[in-house]
């Protein structure tokens, strides 16, 4: 029986019954990585539980109940009776954060917060851990899903703000006082903490200058096209000559710039040093199961020591044949019944032909198609007897295509 | 005085020596966060030092020799005698990773490999400690520098595989002998390793099946160009009915794929499940102090104690005026004398004029410029007396334009 390792969660919103879930299902692969089974030991919300108790069964402590208070003072007692927390309270970092820091240095415990800034994406313990070594220039992020939902909207549809906020409302990506969001004030939160970070000065949230989307018009969005621009709302935290500047705005970006290709929901940070050039990371920036995930990664980190590769668990069968897409390139001779040949040939395998394309070349023809998935060993079969038609004039060029759409 | 944490430095090539004057650069820094001062107290080459010696002074080895024999030796020495260890040596972890990771849980230090696949890009830390929560269900990788950019250049530039060769070779980006990049070995090498990683199952280099860029040719990318496709040297680790399947060839990507806009040197990885939809990480993929950055990054992180957010060690000035380039847009009436005037204002403030476009609308007339950087202060102020003259038709518009160029 492995031990059970203890976790008090605080708040039951989106991202609290999301972070249940998961670590329902999740609980025993962690098992051989860690030696314990984290379990909920207590749940507080409005409406039930006791603090004092919750904290008095609990390892760890899950806070996500947001704003100030009372999540500032039961992370400060739940630190000062020695637990870790882990939080996504990017108001009260932004705002407290010297603090909690002091405090969680002070007893010797974990504050771990990935899930406080652009959801999954690991952009804390990057900037934390992974880059440690470098000394960060600029930061560069989209770190507000809904507004960057309106803006793709507006670009590519064509929709008035009003009309993209509306539907952003009612796909669940934009709340329905959606005021932190389009003023640019929750990312301004979020660039106050990873401005801390980077620079290792104190930065307050009343000190990032912002500016929202939206005075932004049909009109502007025109204009960027025109000039084969993106607009986006970007957060920038970068060294300048007297100091540090951090602010949220509207901003027009070239088309190389790696945010300029982020769209809908999505969230990504670049982080520039003179060693690095500059790393991006990009990903779902909330939903309740993607913020979760960035949450219960920080508690599992919690519970194991540092960079340990633990035993493998599974004896996995290293697949060999497998199912791929493909585009073949065939030259071929210019006389009837070719198409029918090859074609036939593949169908014999099970293949079959999403698009195709003739041109003729003089007496030569060369036909390039693409094919929907098939196992490949059979793909392959069908593609050596094609290559021994009399008509073929080379042999035949096979190349795999990657079928998934992304947003 | 800070203690000293020293460093045994084994191999002093390209990353080797990187490593090497990043870490004079940067070992002031890590005082406030480690509470120790790490220095190189022994350098192993093949013509200088002594294994034994550099391990009897040593807190921590970096292996940067490469190859199998004699780092596999001893990294195992090292770890054998309680040094925690950082290397970047991807054919030894996908070869002989479980012997090595057996041997650090044994004797309860760490083996940190950060460097290993993807140069910068922090996927290995990610992998095992960002996404720990969530189960892993496919990745796609360009975690070859030498090849993307050789494919980047023939894509975009026209050049034949024999002539985007040579250019990486003049340039730096590919070596003498290119077999392995260009077989796609290294690239299965990595992703050996990553897969090892995302689904806990042992997988060796043998395992994975590769195919190379070699036989790509000027048709191909055309084609693809007429497809709307990039063409890509893609890794795959992903789970399959029968179990896994590694592998590493040539594939078209869709344009929204997010690893389709990744062009160059750089290497980007992307990490889908079902609770995060996909992350992708985008970076420099190789070059001596990208990895360089990488190896620092895991002895610092073998250096502190997990989690901790440091004292500030800074007191930066947050700026608020800084320089930006900006988008105007006014709506005049059509009159002589108008452009004249609004470039007098501009000018008087240190605005240059990048680029203007103006269109006739009946007795009015849009005019949009893009102005080079200039302090917010001072554009603000022009726009303030632009506002006053007396043939503008509304309140000119403006949006900031970030202007950096990326690869």
């Amino acid at each position: 029986m492995a031990e059970t390792f203890r976790i008090g969660l605080l708040g039951h919103g989106t991202v609290g019954s999301a972070f249940e879930a998961l670590l329902a299902e999740r609980a025993d692969a962690f098992v051989p990585i860690t030696g314990m089974r984290p379990e909920i030991s207590g749940v507080l919300t409005r409406s039930r539980g006791d603090f004092e108790e919750i904290l008095a069964n609990a390892d760890l402590v899950v806070e996500l109940i947001g704003g100030i208070e009372p999540a500032r003072d039961y992370v400060l007692r739940a630190m000062r009776a020695g637990r870790h927390v882990v939080s996504a309270n990017k108001q009260l970092l932004s705002q407290y954060g010297e603090e909690l820091w002091a405090c969680a240095r002070e007893h010797g415990v974990q504050l771990r917060f990935e899930g406080a800034v652009a959801g999954v994406v690991p952009v804390i313990r990057v900037l934390q851990e992974s880059l440690a070594a470098t000394r960060v220039e600029r930061i560069h992020g989209i770190v507000n899903g809904t507004t960057n939902y309106i803006l793709t909207e507006m670009a590519s549809r064509g929709l008035s703000y009003d009309e993209a906020l509306r539907q952003a409302q009612e796909l669940g990506y934009a709340e329905a006082d959606p005021t932190d969001d389009v003023t640019g004030r929750d990312a301004a939160a979020k660039m106050a903490i990873l401005a801390r970070l980077a620079f290792s000065t104190p930065v307050h949230l009343d000190q990032v200058v912002y500016e929202g989307i939206e005075h932004l018009t049909g009109e502007d969005m025109e204009y960027a096209k025109d000039l084969g621009l993106g607009l986006k709302l970007i957060g920038t935290a970068e060294r300048v000559d007297a100091g540090i500047s951090v602010r949220v705005h509207p901003a027009f970006l070239y088309p190389g710039h790696p945010l300029a290709s982020i769209h809908g929901p999505f969230n990504a940070v670049t982080l520039e040093s003179d060693t690095i050039t500059e790393v991006t990371l990009s990903g779902p920036g909330a939903g309740g199961p993607q913020t979760a995930t960035a949450v219960l990664g920080d508690v599992v980190s919690a519970m194991i020591p540092p960079a340990s590769t633990p035993e493998t668990t599974e004896a996995l069968t290293v697949v060999n044949d497998i199912e791929s897409a493909f585009y073949l390139h065939m030259e071929v001779a210019d006389r009837p019944g070719v198409l029918a040949q090859v074609a036939e040939l593949l169908g014999m395998q099970g293949a079959s032909i999403k698009s195709v394309v003739q041109q003729g070349l003089g007496h030569d023809a060369r036909l390039v198609m693409i094919l929907h998935p098939l196992p490949e060993s059979r793909f392959y079969a069908a593609v050596h007897l094609i290559g021994q038609l009399d008509f073929m004039r080379s042999s035949p060029r096979a190349i795999r295509v990657i079928e998934e759409e992304f947003i």
